[in-house]
């Protein structure tokens, strides 16, 4: 069978992970990214033996830095099957003309608006809903936090009454050197929900979601601190079970290993040799986990930069309809090298 | 030739990174690592395969979180022909004793004052003092930063006459969560010179050298800003080129690449796949380079986990008299792949 030919638009912190991610896939290969600033993210591309397209417009910047261009962005996506849009939120709606005037699919990711495609998608939860489906959109990586643990809870543990959720957002990427607060916790927004209820409603649909959101000085992870009544009342164990059952969810243990922190998580992936330290399973504190009748309580960590990248790849083969759920989330896993179990 | 038996005692931020670093040596092999807590580095070290050696009393620690050991400290340090001492600052002199009990060559960090050893190190600077000393201290972080470039403008440019350093300290290192300052610009000390100047001149004797250091709210690395006053005039591109042809030193060139910042050296250290994403070469802000007659001014960053670990390498070699200068060098920079000349 063909590979699937995969074109990137858009080549930041998600763009340049799903490219790499791609290159590991034995059913796709990378036409080439495309990017719109000749930035080190452009130089690391080339010397990583990408193909490098970029805007007509923006050619002489990239020839006066050096950098070898292989055509424009029209180029790659003629090129291409499929094209996973990962430039900045907002921006992917305004290329999906582009798209549809070359008739190809596209990925979006959570920054657009869930009208963007024909399915919001979170590879565990509803994969087959996004079968040959010609516009995908990825939840964004707090949304895929939320997302894989309750469909874990409510398919495995227990159907899910209710769910209030406290999101604490990392303030910028690390790469970010203008962005912030640095020293400031700001509600955001100050209202009450936050669009992450909304966005989880997109996936699952008719659950009783309510989310809060505020943003910390760190860059390093999101911390989520949910609460979840179920139908049933539910036992620690049972909860335990399942999530360390679960592939893309990882288990912290702190008291065992003195892992109690998103420093020390992201230290132990530096330890590990990940590759950019990246973290995409959902990073569950087991000591958090508590249960109190049919309530369930539990913290995790979500890596913003490198979350939703197995669920790209996965995207890409429901829309092109050649695996099922379950062949697509192996092969990412072993690919990605994506755990389940104690993280160590 | 028999390789020599390394054994690490401490094995935090930079005892885990020279145990890495000893496994990549065609000539030495490593022992064991000591450790005193049963915390996650216990564990990547035994997932690494690493023998784990613990003091006696804290023997049932250990065995009750299920980590194997192999056995107490004196049994590490009595199989090896060295020691690299990475204990906490202070800890190591106390730990001396035992090495010359045990009859022992050991390696202290910069944390230790200067007469722990014979001599202090740094690899470019003073290597053949070193050779079949049996106590060797390599300077700390900042010291190696500044030797490494000190000694590649005396020996490549010109005689160096006077140096004024400003050091910009990171506040703690990544994994690190009850340290600070977070909100503080913090002189460090308040006092001139600072004690850098001094660790200097254990290693470059007699140069006009005077130090300010501050603590700037940040983990990522340390920045120093130099001036430096040459007996000669001086010209931009012979300095250039001098660092540009120096080994462990790479250049970062802002205006062409967009890295303007250590966080933006760090990304870029990530993306090219680099182990933890050390950078343990000094990394000149090449934009920064401005010479006036005889001074010349430069900016670099300095990656305070990893910047010695070559320089342990190098001084196990001396310490055995096993290598030249050059060789060990070579031998270092190939199997940790540091580089020269520009980063991207």
């Amino acid at each position: 069978m063909a590979r699937v030919k995969v074109a990137i638009n858009g080549y930041g912190t998600i763009g340049k992970r799903v490219a790499d991610a791609i290159k590991l896939q034995p059913d796709m290969e990378l036409v080439g990214v495309a990017k719109t600033s000749p930035n080190y993210e452009a130089f690391t591309a080339i010397k990583k033996g990408y193909k490098l397209f970029v805007p007509k417009e923006n050619t002489s910047k990239f020839e006066k830095a050096g950098l070898q261009i292989s055509g424009n962005i029209e180029d790659m996506i003629n090129e291409a099957d499929i094209i996973i849009d990962t430039t900045p939120n907002g921006v992917g709606a305004s290329y999906k003309p582009l798209y549809q005037k070359f008739e190809k699919k596209a990925i979006f990711q959570g920054g657009e608006k869930a009208d963007v495609a024909e399915v919001s998608f979170s590879a565990l939860c509803n994969y087959d809903e996004a079968l040959n489906k010609n516009y995908i959109r990825v939840v964004s990586c707090n949304t895929t936090g939320i997302l894989r643990t309750l469909c874990t809870i409510n398919n495995k543990v227990s159907k899910i009454e209710k769910v209030r959720v406290t999101i604490v957002r990392r303030a910028s990427d690390p790469k970010e050197v203008k962005k912030g607060p640095i020293n400031s916790i700001v509600p955001d927004p100050a209202s009450v929900p936050s669009h992450h209820a909304k966005d989880v409603l997109t996936v699952i649909k008719g659950i009783d979601i309510v989310s809060m959101a505020v943003v910390a000085p760190t860059t390093l992870m999101h911390l989520h601190l949910m609460n979840i009544t179920l139908k049933n009342n539910v036992k620690r164990e049972d909860v335990l079970t399942a999530l360390k059952d679960t592939e893309r969810i990882v288990l912290i243990n702190s008291s065992r290993t003195g892992i109690g922190s998103t420093a020390e998580i992201v230290e132990v992936s530096r330890d590990l040799g990940r590759y950019r330290y990246d973290i995409p399973e959902v990073a569950i504190f087991e000591d958090s986990i508590y249960t109190q009748n049919n309530e369930l309580f539990l913290m995790y960590g979500v890596h913003q930069e490198s979350i939703v990248v197995p669920e790209n790849i996965d995207a890409i083969r429901a829309a092109m309809n050649i695996s099922s759920k379950d062949e697509s989330i192996k092969i990412t896993n072993e690919t990605l090298g994506l755990m389940k179990g104690y993280l160590i």
